[in-house]
């Protein structure tokens, strides 16, 4: 292997262009290939980075050319890409969910087999530096035993009809990143609750807001509360109460201007607008653990394990929310 | 009746007390009478105050000297008091809950009849300044309509084993406040979920942690996040999400003071200890306001009625944790 | 003495009313009379307040029903008020400015001789809660060498006209309490410099806004920015930079009450209006301090002495603003 | 011209790296060499940026393979290199300060007659965005007419003694940043007043802090607080108080994280460590505008004669706290 990760992204989108001008900019790889089946896609974005393109996923998923692959492909195509991509020695960064079907992550994994240490899922607010600053300072003790933790999330706007079509609902396709951020922050999850909510008449999908209650194997309960709109930017925020004390990630702004006036006072500009500028640095923060891991060899982390358990508390959400009970999680089922 | 409202307190502890004072205070009002049949408690306060006092409760609640009755008695009191003083003709500002057991409530209720109206439940937060801005512009449409609210009350500390003991548990005594708000926030609420908390093992209590999730009737969700402990001081935070904006009420200190050094910035002080001194301005429009009503006799407010529909989400909250299941109120018990 | 300090209050004006009200309140004095000469503005308010009243403030000031006076008339009567209750025995709470010429100050300080011990004069922001924290834990060495003190003060809006002709302009009307909170923060003051500007035609006076620039005897520099108009309200921080970290007071609101909307977000309520509500505990706290040294003997402070400091600040203050010269501060003249 | 813009950076120390980086970035903009003659800096920084590197920097300086040159040389230089490069048709950006001799400014703005369009000087601080949308805002009239404008500016630590040695001290290595600032904010000034302080006795310079009074010619103040230390980090705080309202840019963070427990709330991390950090995103502006102005042969701004007006600020500045005098600023000699 070189001494820099020559990578190829598959799926040209608005996510795959994000991965695609992170690994370009990076010290340590090497954007070699961008891929994606439809149309011009992948020529135009190959042409604005400098790199060269094709409609050729399944070539691309094994060229000798790359050490590596990032899955940006739409979400039924998740598992055979990453299958066919590891099958060929590949590390493989995938974008979440796994997939839709529970089922479908199980004969993933089977498949993999040892393999599987060799697939990351893009559970990329892990690597948000405040979500890693506040997680380290949580295991650091700083606040003591994790007692209760509330994330909130938000996005601005919902997304079009045709992506809610195929998303799998608020749970699978948004609360999936909220679930994983609970179990980071307070471990295994061994029930839950969900209540869903109708709210804006034009979303046409069962829900567009959520809030559940998560209660881990060691007694800690998390809060998610989700909406598909929201009028002053995308909220993101996380709180971890200890007995010792409160973690806090906040909402950040692209300036640090405040204005004062006969309205009012402290008023800052809108959060954030939306995922790709809040993210930005969780994204090149995730790739830098995906290439270190994949250049040494390390188990890659957030793993395919993380991703099944996600997508198992999504399902139990869902579940929750249409019948009113609480679901328990087997334990079994999500080591 | 005289141009300033003459008023006995019932009890005179920490509550009793706190009464007491704001009524010697209060323009409108004249404390005339302290009574606690407990030892020389009424004695002590009525000589820091320089009024009457006795140990004879019963006298009291009817003697022809006053106007009107704060029963800050125990909990069990609460009815056999308020029904003693509007029996004879007085106005009942009385503390919560009502009672522990929604039966002795109806019963209460319907001795009452019309004079119900006389009745006020101190659910004290509904006239904190912060608390009543933000009810006022919702009202006014300011966030447009409410979708989901989020209101986390934590205690500084645990109350001693005693009172522990008589509390009612952690619904009846600590989030019967935080139902009365999310009521007062989003309206009538069709369903409870529950989770209990047991984070300290010296609590000698059921739960000392708790969160809960409402559905109005109107389609709003209100969630609540209680702790018997909070390092931080007492943490009273309220936001009201609408789809047009996010009113919140947060926490609050005793001085302005900020520091910054080589260990962090903006470090504030602790949050203020806890509800006589977070609530201060709210007993005392509480006390405007019940002296209003009881001067023109218009009706109290909030009522009995609000009281037994706090107590009823406790209730239902306490089923919810201990079950798992989802309940639902009938909405004719809780008019 | 009476276990209760008896006081008068000279001035039945604004300023006089927040005093008596203050007085009434407090647990160890009591109001005994106020007095005023004009018209009936002591007749109402002591009516107000329940006490005497009278037109006769000569007789008021030797009155031997009372202990104390709080000298709360026009500036020019500040220094015979004081020296007429004095000579009578009394304790005295005297309003800034003591006068507006430096020369009367000597004189009352020479005819006053060791009865300076009993003059307070109302440099009421000592004693704010979060001003006195401030003080105390730079005494402490929280923040290590003080170095640079920052004070902004900003009126909500001008005074009357004819208020502002009898002012004895910005420096000695509004920057005085600054000038003595710069003292207070950084010790003596050997030189200043100051810049004024007049801003708003409307204003009759030289100038409507400052900005000064005072060294201190230990090498620190405080900086005071002035202005007589301020949208957003009252506009009162202070910060205090040490080697070691700063400590700021910042400004403060009526509710803790903050919006989030496509406008903006962190929109707080404005600054508390003006100085009655932003410094009502410092009254309190002043009147404390006050009654506390009179009952036991003990020397008042501030003192006479750092009334004449802070008005020979200000006079150097006006200089340097006319002549554009730093005006340097004899030491032995300010002791 | 081709349609990028083909850039060499002349001097390869801290800032020629910062610069050299935002260049090897930019989509309009092309890094072509890197030029130092100090034994092997340039090969360094080349070889890290993969681009060609040369110790000639006379011939660099009129490359024919280059259109622009960023000049990142020691002070003395700063001006003969400009003078080299703009005569052989590049367009240049200088850093600050321009020279640290007012008369050699103007000898350099002789020489260079309508060539100094082509010259920029690198007040990057104009270019942040939490700045310039302070400025814009400003100029939009949101606060009305400035009246006071307040920049603190401290730096974390001093610089090594050898570095202060040629800095020309104080106002004319740090101040003259803030001063640029204020002129930006104010427009021209008219008079300077300054006071230096000399605090950490470590530091080998007349001042390591000083405070200074600008009068703009419409009548607005602005006021420059520095330290050359600051325990809590880099301070950079920017309020433009007008008689509409005040626009504040407020410090920075690296991340969003807040903590609360028994010894504070609201505890946030260090402000950004130093300017690199700052103001990296205002580098790359800079750059943006750089570029843009040098393609399309627009004039660059900030001017050769922005940088002469800073200059001729912190030469009065020096004056002013030498000799305790106001300074007044000759318009004709600043225009």
């Amino acid at each position: 292997m070189s001494d820099k990760l020559k990578i190829a992204v598959i799926g040209a989108g608005r996510i795959g262009a994000v991965h695609a001008r992170t690994i370009r900019d990076h010290h340590s790889a090497e954007l070699v290939l961008v891929a994606d089946p439809v149309g011009d896609a992948a020529a135009r974005l190959g042409a604005a980075l400098g790199v060269d393109s094709t409609t050729d996923v399944d070539a691309a998923l094994v060229s000798g050319a790359v050490d590596a692959v990032v899955i940006a492909s739409p979400t039924p195509q998740h598992v055979p890409h990453a299958l066919a991509a590891v099958g060929a020695g590949k590390s493989v960064l995938m974008e979440k969910p796994v997939a839709l079907d529970l089922a479908q992550v199980d004969d993933c994994i089977a498949a993999l087999g040892d393999d599987a240490d060799r697939v990351m899922v893009g559970f990329n607010r892990r690597f948000d530096p405040s979500v890693a600053e506040v997680h380290a300072r949580v295991q650091a003790g700083d606040i003591g035993a994790v007692e209760q933790v509330l994330i909130i999330s938000r996005d601005p706007a919902p997304p079009p009809s045709g992506y809610l079509a195929v998303s799998g609902g608020i749970f699978k396709d948004m609360t999936i990143h909220d679930l994983d951020m609970a179990r980071h922050l307070i471990g295994e999850v061994v029930s839950v609750r969900a209540t869903g909510q109708h709210l804006d008449p034009e979303v046409d999908d069962t829900y567009d807001a959520a809030t559940l209650t998560l209660t881990g194997a060691g007694g800690a309960v998390a809060v998610i509360v989700n909406s598909r709109h929201s009028a002053a930017g995308y909220d993101q925020r996380i709180e971890v109460f200890g007995d010792q004390g409160t973690l806090e990630v906040t909402n950040q702004r692209s300036s640090s201007v405040r204005m004062h006036d006969a309205t009012g006072t402290e008023r800052s500009g809108l959060f954030l607008p939306f995922f790709l500028e809040r993210y930005q640095r969780a994204y090149a923060a995730e790739l830098d653990s995906f290439v270190a891991a994949a250049l040494t060899g390390a188990p890659q982390s957030p793993s395919i394990a993380d991703g099944r358990a996600a997508l198992a508390l999504a399902e139990a959400a869902a579940e929750s929310a249409a019948t009113g009970a609480v679901i328990s999680i087997g334990q079994e089922a999500i080591r």
